[in-house]
């Protein structure tokens, strides 16, 4: 969108006007340096846009046939905004003007018809096509392959951004795939309908990226995946349009939409989905416990779903996180629950859950509030905190990279018998390595989404960085490894919700059968023969 | 399992000492001539199975190791009962003594070592190998290829019968393929736990059969099919084991269970899962209603459904249906509703769907039965009626066999937009389709599945069959394709929980996206290069 760079921050999260002023930059530089036994940080001033050294495009004028001219941006600053992500080293890289790739061209259509041509010259011209969304992969997904030898353009969907249909009686809707989320809700707002899926990416993503990465979204528990909310996906290949069936439910074979969900843009080019809608809530009870432990946290949420109730937020912070989120002083781990629904009162699923807790070892915080009415909740007490720290986390993320900090976060899922060992040796790792890379780090961990048969954990580490930007995207890789072979040796998945991209790969490929890459090499071959699309990321 | 044969129907369904006697038949065959509009219809006897002329086995002595040897059956009564499954051209078939193709050799590993040495004997070999659970597929799932020029063998799961894993902090457990549904439960039992996984199929039917074919299960809402109740699977390709990892959930790319579910056999054979189990009910509340038409019970359910609340049982017949089940005089359609739990009386919840119903328009027949404690609930009215009818449906459809009646059932699955029309367009053609060929039917319709977003319609078509039994296939054949045709034209699903097999395949391939079959072929060639699993389902 071509007015949407003015205000969004070219190296890092969200709005510029959003970020944290310099007082509060210097406030956190003190808070963070105590808080890790050292002095306080101080805050660099981040690259201007214009200063980034972009190479030439290899895209020249005479490659582009004219009838598709008009789709190719070849302006310099929206070729570095498109070829970087969120993920810390792209973000810490790209704030001293560091890229590592520039895409040679951003390609912008128009609809379907536009990205099959689009494909069909890139398949001719010898071109890799990195589709994206709204860019907030936080595992280089979006980045141009850095090895690739052909020119690489970005294959930007954010003109796909309507609502095109809603059927109200099967609670459906179909939606183009470059629809971020804001513009979703206020398209099926007249409709008195919701997605209600709102990954912390929210503002910035899109159903299409959702869709192709498995993003986890609002829902705790329940339908957590987006993949339960897709009715149907319309995808092009290289090869010819993917277009399944709208079905509340089949036994048809391996399912057409599952191969498209996590495929992250290496099969098809996903151009709209039908997707499962619901009316706006307007009944909603909350309420905020206290836990001795993670553990005893954890185990509330187990019992609690376990017994058949699904919270729509069933979050749990550990002592550590309770502090970063200001709502505790490390002393106690924190339970937020919270019940929605269109159609009854949920104070009863409420009381049942927090009796459950209690039984666990939770103790009441803050009171059990129900809210009736179609709006947002006035939240309070814990909820608010973590509410309000949660669409906040990416800009303090930001803020802790401008003043030199190793600062970023990483899940995954355990199932409930090895959940406390689990969560107890990825910590450790994580903690052990970023003592040795970076001399001090503080690691917290949450829990984001719960299952009757486990948790996904989710976990940040906060750690001093060297001088140098390398020097500190080398310190996080050396965590990240070392927390990634943690989880991977304990059981776990590489990712509950952030996708593979190019920085998990190396531990999926331990993670899945062996038999199962195979067929997703055989099956690239067959709809990507030329491999154009996203070319790398899964091994494809 | 050798004992098994001896009390198993060998032509049809289940325990011979379960059919019908000779004068529930001749009821029988009065009661559905007058239904029809003609005289009473005679039982034939059904062939002998030491009638049935069977081939001389391909596979002689000197071509099997002797380390595999004691794996090997060659009884000719072994593989003529392994050779058919339970579709109607099938049963009706073997009723007479014919059979299209007979295995070669029944194969019947003890463990998945055995099944990697048996595959890898096949690969070498040259030997096709279905794979089979119960053996109750009825779209010719594990029917031999009957153009397969190799020899083909049946690999029977039916040794591998244990839970070897209990994790009752997860609720998960580890059981092998070949567990019947009642060893099943009987085995988790102890643990207090359930699998709650009832089809039709469930006494004769293996949890690696259900995973193969998507099966669907107890559950009219929420989790409908096998695949939500996987955790995790273990299979053998020809080219290598492929094993998930126990997780509560994944963003990892495509999902690798989701490729097996479905998968009919021809990627992998499928030897242990770790499925999700859940404490056993002990509150339960029921209660059956009567609605003016198919269509306002339908509207019920919907409405049930979208206001969040999850029937474990939610079943609709429409006039025709309730008749057949004894549960309604075809003046009006029936809704049985049934709510379970293992934490929480569930008086509320049917109460509430009760109101939902009346709103729509249905009316109280059962009163609303409330029932406490650890046993299988007593239902009464329409409850009872159609739960006796669903485990007799079998045996009633064999006894139709019997009086020459051509019968069979097909479900599909639609959103609820289409819902109505749908319905119409499916039956009319059904309807059209018998009384040209058959001079007459009863065609009749329920739902099995609601979800939010649409329904399962299951259909049933009883209708006068010609002379010889290849006459009577025939015409079969003509109604299900008229049938497959509506569907695939009124944009159903070929299959909501039957599976695709050899009868479905023309269809599925309109259904599904060209390029997903495409991956398929390609996965296929790239795990079973000699495509020796189950050739020609799937279309691979």
């Amino acid at each position: 969108l071509p007015g949407a760079t003015v205000t969004r921050c070219w190296w890092g999260w969200g709005r510029d006007a959003e970020h944290l002023d310099a007082a509060a930059v210097a406030g956190l530089g003190t808070e963070v340096g105590r808080r890790l036994g050292a002095g306080p940080r101080h805050a660099a001033a981040a690259a201007q846009l214009s200063d980034v050294e972009v190479p030439t495009s290899a895209i020249a004028g005479p490659t582009v046939p004219g009838s598709l001219e008009e789709l190719f941006d070849l302006d310099p600053g929206a070729r570095v905004v498109a070829g970087h992500g969120q993920a810390f080293r792209e973000v810490a890289r790209a704030f001293h003007g560091a890229v590592v790739r520039v895409p040679d061209a951003v390609l912008r259509p128009r609809d379907a018809d536009d990205v099959e041509r689009l494909l069909a010259w890139a398949d001719q011209a010898g071109v890799a096509v990195v589709p994206r969304g709204g860019g907030t992969s936080v595992v280089e997904g979006t980045a141009p392959p850095p090895d690739e030898p052909r020119p690489v353009v970005t294959l930007d969907l954010g003109r796909l951004d309507q609502v095109t249909n809603v059927d109200a009686t099967s609670l459906a809707a179909r939606v183009q795939a470059g629809v971020f989320g804001p513009a979703l809700e206020d398209q099926l707002r007249p409709h008195r309908l919701t997605l209600r899926f709102f990954p912390q990416s929210f503002e910035f993503s899109t159903l299409g990226g959702w869709i192709v990465t498995r993003a986890g979204g609002h829902f705790a528990t329940g339908p957590t995946h987006i993949d339960d909310l897709v009715e149907s996906v319309d995808a092009i290949t290289p090869t010819g349009r993917w277009s399944s069936r709208r079905l509340p439910a089949s036994g048809a074979g391996p399912s057409p939409d599952r191969l498209l969900l996590g495929s992250e843009g290496t099969l098809g080019v996903v151009t709209s989905a039908w997707v499962r809608v619901r009316r706006r809530p307007v009944h909603r009870s909350t309420a905020t416990l206290h836990a001795p432990t993670m553990s005893a946290a954890a185990d509330a949420v187990r019992r609690i779903v376990q017994a058949g109730l699904q919270p729509a937020n069933a979050r749990v912070l550990d002592p550590v996180e309770a502090v970063l989120n200001g709502a505790g002083d490390g002393s106690h781990a924190v339970l937020v629950l919270g019940f929605e629904s269109a159609d009854r009162p949920q104070r009863d699923h409420l009381d049942d859950a927090v009796a459950i807790a209690r039984d666990a070892g939770a103790t009441i915080s803050t009171q059990p509030r129900h809210i009736e009415g179609d709006r947002t909740a006035t939240a309070t007490g814990g909820a608010a905190s973590w509410r309000s720290s949660f669409l906040a986390g990416p800009y303090l993320r930001d803020a802790l990279i401008s003043l030199g900090m190793v600062v970023e976060t990483f899940e995954t899922a355990i199932t409930w018998d090895r959940f406390d060992a689990f969560v107890g040796q990825v910590r450790d790792a994580a903690q052990r390595a970023a003592a040795q890379v970076c001399g001090a780090a503080l690691v917290a961990v949450r829990i984001t989404h719960a299952y009757p048969d486990g948790a996904a954990p989710y976990f940040t580490v906060i750690a001093p960085g060297r001088e140098g930007v390398a020097d500190r995207v080398a310190q996080w890789d050396a965590v990240k490894a070392a927390a990634s072979d943690a989880i991977l040796a304990a059981g776990g998945t590489i990712t509950h919700h952030h996708a593979v991209g190019r920085t998990h790969l190396p531990w999926w490929r331990d993670q899945v059968p062996e038999p199962h890459r195979r067929i997703l090499q055989a099956g690239k071959a067959a709809v990507d023969p030329n491999r154009i699309l996203n070319p790398g990321v899964l091994g494809l």
